[in-house]
């Protein structure tokens, strides 16, 4: 058995990157979600089915409130989502500081735990708008903090790698790949407001709506 | 005002290091406590006096149960802390997974959030008895890690630093130290076990005396 642990929001990028993960024949699967204070919980059921469906040896959810400080969009009941831009380069209001950071250091905490060398990220330089903590230099910084502060890593001379294999993808190469992997992306959840359908007025929406469009595929969420 | 991030879990080295931040002319000291699953609360008590007594500006206390998975002597109710032999150098039985890099990265979310470019760790290479993630290599891996993970680092161009003051240094010239810039070492806990009193047979509380010993200085927790 090859073992991998997955980062698994429920979007389309950790989604799509759990099954590429098990096509590399990683066939033992430990899915990490994070519950760090978001507005809603939309997400986080949408991880729960995909983790499910996908059939994962064990799923765990973290608490985490980097909402305490994080002024961020994403979790301040106080600043509004407010409807995309995507062609802006600026740092968006749904920054959450150091997230990835955070994801990927309790991600190695339970990969010493359970001497795992594999870690999958659904993150892309390509769509960076400001999410400075996607980029392959951050990625690789962190993989190497990460091979100093593991007993895997240091005593038991494992190396561990973090995959990043959307790193210089598109998100459309990355739908149509998913497509070919069998994700079934009517699970999946991608909007930053937290309604029973997606707004698609949002960055998030709008970056999925463009990967469809460019991909010549058909979302199953809006058509739902 | 000079900012500091100080990791302070209310232990010896920890609360010397929030002194000597202070002394080093940081006068606004953001107090980071984790909860993590310990078995007992002794030290967190420990924590908030400290902190009060130090007059920081704020305290926070973050709850992530690394505990989930560790299998570790202070947070798995099922192992027992065994009584210490600080001469041993294998990986300890308190070893809880990757624990700094978690706290460094939540640091480094807090340090972005209040732009902070200085965070304080009380980490030692010289009493480093299998805790991998105390080495200095580690620390330096970190920081990297931190200023490419980070809006302030990548994007503001300030470096951030950890400072991990007592890397090389003694737990006796630590306390030797302490002692100097006014730190109430009855305030603090070390003891894994979260009796009343400390135990003084686990690791910490022998490494603990052996250092007020070397010191010369009689330990005022153990007095009263």
């Amino acid at each position: 058995m090859k073992k991998a642990i997955v980062l698994l929001s429920g979007g389309l990028d950790s989604t799509t990157a759990l099954y590429l993960a098990k096509s590399r024949g990683f066939d033992e699967i430990y899915a990490l979600t994070f519950l760090y204070g978001q507005k809603h919980d939309r997400e986080l059921k949408s991880a729960t089915a995909v983790a499910k469906a996908a059939g994962v040896k064990e799923h765990k959810i973290v608490h985490l409130l980097l909402n305490q400080w994080s002024g961020c969009a994403l979790t301040d009941p106080e600043i509004e989502v407010e409807d995309g831009n995507i062609e802006r380069r600026d740092i968006p209001a749904t920054y959450v500081p150091a997230r990835n950071m955070v994801f990927l250091s309790v991600a190695a905490s339970w990969a010493d735990a359970l001497e795992i060398t594999d870690i999958f990220i659904g993150v892309s330089e390509v769509d960076y708008s400001g999410y400075i903590d996607c980029r392959e230099e951050f990625i690789r910084a962190m993989e190497n903090a990460i091979n100093q502060g593991t007993v895997l890593g240091v005593e038991k001379h494992r190396h561990i790698t973090i995959h990043a294999p959307f790193m210089r993808m598109t998100k459309a190469e990355e739908v149509r790949l998913g497509i070919r992997l069998g994700v079934d992306y009517g699970q999946t959840w991608t909007c930053y407001r937290g309604d029973d359908k997606p707004c698609g007025t949002c960055d998030s929406c709008l970056l999925r709506a463009k990967a469809f469009a460019e991909a010549g595929i058909e979302d199953p969420l809006t058509l739902s």
